[in-house]
């Protein structure tokens, strides 16, 4: 008898959690499409060859094979073994260099997927976990509005979700890279490195890191600091850094575009973009505009929303596709609405009305009852069996139905189960409160999220 | 360089394809909220063990293995070994007797999800493809009604489909068994499976088999071909079967069942449902009804959606959890639908209105223009660049986007691309026609199907 048990790291919802995680779902899908974004779904499994270009996260993949080719030689032929996507990204580049003759750019996706990484589950890491990732890719050129537009779509779709407010904080490679070249700095990546320690080894730690690692000068070293300190909402951070001396065409340009994105935020999206430039995760591969976001209150889940710009996101020799794009991670967000009890449904079925049997050979009159219900939008469930009427209405008190309909040869009555209340009513136009119609997600205070 | 290639096996749709895949889901999804069906997901995973139970399907199952572990010692140690699911009933059987204790039975799930099978791929057989589950699960007990009502909610949510009618073929193991065990034929199983090949080697193979393989007698042969020519929709087919002269418990129950649900299906879904009792697929594992689906004028397709009553889903030595499921080929449908071109989107962009921008300094006007349309549910895009007005036209052409946008500081207007019209509108009051809104699905006539 094997014994079922659960998986370190592959998280399943019971059917409450589950009606929680679809209504998040929706609510992301339909923010998407309302911005004009195609959903498109690629296939699980890549070549290794695919999942290995950025080399490094090679430790997370799981590779395929199958049973009865157990015992054959198996050193990964990269061209032909398979393996699990880690992200949404890469099988999105692949599928753009595979279809680009027929799309239209620049193209707007939405992908919704589970995705998998081989990881020792630990600190609450999934090793499957849904992501939901927007992207817009250009053929060869893609102007930089999208940079602005991208964040504040997703500012939008977490706004529509059960949970707290957002922080989105933003930085822009160009502003890095423009002002270390300024200053001599030459090593930007190195710097980048150093700089992202920032929160784990203090100010002093990372002056000698860029010192030792990055080839800085003490004085270089005291500059990125002061430049990584830098933070605010609007056009003083521009000043801020132009106070510090250094110049350079790359870090105007820089400055320019985050003081635009931190501008159309303010007005689109008060309160919710702010420009931290000690941000350096990602800058080393994304080209210019970056982002992250912090659930307030709960900063430590870390970022629940991360992305940028890319210049290159594929290419096929003749021609490079840049993008913008931004991944949620859905599930480590719902693992945590869920735990901490931010929201709920109001019940974990979608039946509305529970019709009740006066006895068996009576169902198909109940049937019948149900159908026309349904018939009309109005979920509905037949009781299991012709019991008494009370254990009927306990089945439906059980699953939280509200509405128990009760047929009767002298005309049909329905009871809401909460209140007691029970009153003839017509299968044919009967209707329940707007709000019993389906599930709803409330938040901890009952009150609806959406 | 890494060169894209689809992948034998492992289908993917374009953003139009996509588009109907989603509306299938969307109204598969529908229906079984209607029927009262809780949604759930089980992870991709099982360790082997649970997958290898049946045995049999060993052969199909993808094992994972993370990358870092190339190398070690990798025979299978079933408690560790993880591998894909091959469909959507193992996982839940596993999932039900993890959960017991926190369900209420009957319980009804749906369920949909990808699944992979490591088959060659041939015959048009996928190696990931999309199911879509219903069952209910009893604890102990399930009445017989679940066996009428489950297979008459498939008969509803395919009929929301843009496919041709379905044929839903029905049988009954008890029918099969009672009639054999009757006449003296001891192999029920041996027989069901002779039986199972009729279409292929014809009733003179199926007799020689019967009597070489199943132990029959030239004359129980005879009888059990007799039966399994047997089909109809009302209580004739009982008629038919005891004008044989076989008598037993087992097959009166058997046919008392048959004829319930044949008489239920002529009233709730007419001209669905028909008794078929050569029947014998899955009859070895199935203990009551058993279903198979398929396409009015695409027999060839085999199967859409097949399922049965099982009286052991799943057991925990305490408690038994009988059964009745179907389950639909999502992805063997929709190729099927897209190849022939049954059914088409609209578009395949979400986008009903594409809002022009002048000029690039007054892009944030056509912003807010996006942002108060789609505050009132209207799915609308920005043009990408300040084009020239033909050039913005023709981006939402190509794209098949019905209306463009043009702010003007004297008032807006709006332009039906497709008929010309060009007229004043204001963002917070103009409403597309609901045709418009968002994309439809249509069948090979341009007749909506929904």
């Amino acid at each position: 008898m094997v014994r079922p048990s659960s998986l370190s790291g592959f998280p399943e919802w019971l059917p409450d959690g589950r009606v929680v995680e679809q209504h998040v779902l929706d609510a992301l899908r339909r923010t998407f499409e309302l911005h004009g974004f195609a959903g498109i779904e690629t296939r699980a499994v890549e070549p290794l060859a695919q999942l290995l270009r950025k080399g490094e996260t090679s430790k997370e993949v799981y590779l395929l094979r199958r049973l009865q080719e157990e015992g054959e030689q198996d050193t990964a032929d990269a061209d032909k073994q398979l393996g699990l996507h880690f992200d949404l990204t890469v099988p999105f580049a692949r599928w753009v260099l595979e279809n680009a003759g027929q799309l239209a750019f620049p193209f707007k996706r939405y992908q919704i997927q589970k995705v998998w990484r081989g990881e020792r589950p630990q600190d609450g890491r999934f090793r499957e976990f849904t992501q939901a990732d927007i992207d817009v890719v250009g053929a060869d050129t893609l102007p930089f509005h999208y940079e602005v537009e991208l964040p504040l779509v997703m500012a939008e779709a977490l706004a529509a979700l059960p949970i707290p407010p957002v922080r989105i904080s933003v930085n822009n490679r160009k502003v890095a890279q423009g002002f270390y070249e300024a200053i001599g700095l030459e090593d930007v990546e190195g710097a980048l490195r150093v700089i992202d320690k920032l929160d784990k080894i203090g100010p002093e730690g990372v002056a000698r890191g860029l010192i030792d690692e990055a080839g800085a000068t003490p004085d270089q070293a005291a500059q990125a600091l002061e430049l990584a300190s830098i933070s605010g909402t609007d056009a003083s951070v521009a000043d801020q850094v132009l106070a510090l001396g250094a110049r350079s065409e790359l870090l105007d340009t820089g400055l320019q575009e985050l003081v635009t994105l931190l501008e159309a935020a303010r007005e689109l999206s008060p309160g919710t973009v702010v420009a931290d430039l000690k941000i350096a995760r990602g800058l080393d591969y994304y080209t210019g505009s970056v982002y992250e976001t912090t659930l307030v209150g709960h900063e430590n889940l870390g970022s629940i929303c991360s992305g940028g710009r890319y210049d290159s996101l594929a290419s096929d020799g003749k021609r490079t596709f840049p993008g913008v794009g931004l991944s949620i991670g859905v599930s480590r967000l719902l693992a945590r609405v869920l735990s901490d009890g931010l929201a709920e449904p109001t019940r974990a079925v979608p039946t509305a009305v529970l019709v009740a049997v006066t006895d068996e050979e009576h169902r198909r009159t109940s049937d019948r009852v149900a159908k026309a219900l349904r018939a009309r939008g109005i979920p509905a469930d037949v009781a299991p069996t012709a019991a008494k009427f009370g254990k009927q209405i306990r089945y439906a008190d059980r699953r939280s139905i509200p509405f128990v309909w009760f047929p009767g040869e002298d005309g049909d009555e329905v009871k809401d189960i909460r209140s007691g209340d029970q009153a003839p009513a017509d299968a044919g136009s009967w209707e329940p409160p707007a709000e019993d119609r389906w599930p709803r997600v409330v938040d901890s205070q009952g009150a609806g999220v959406r």
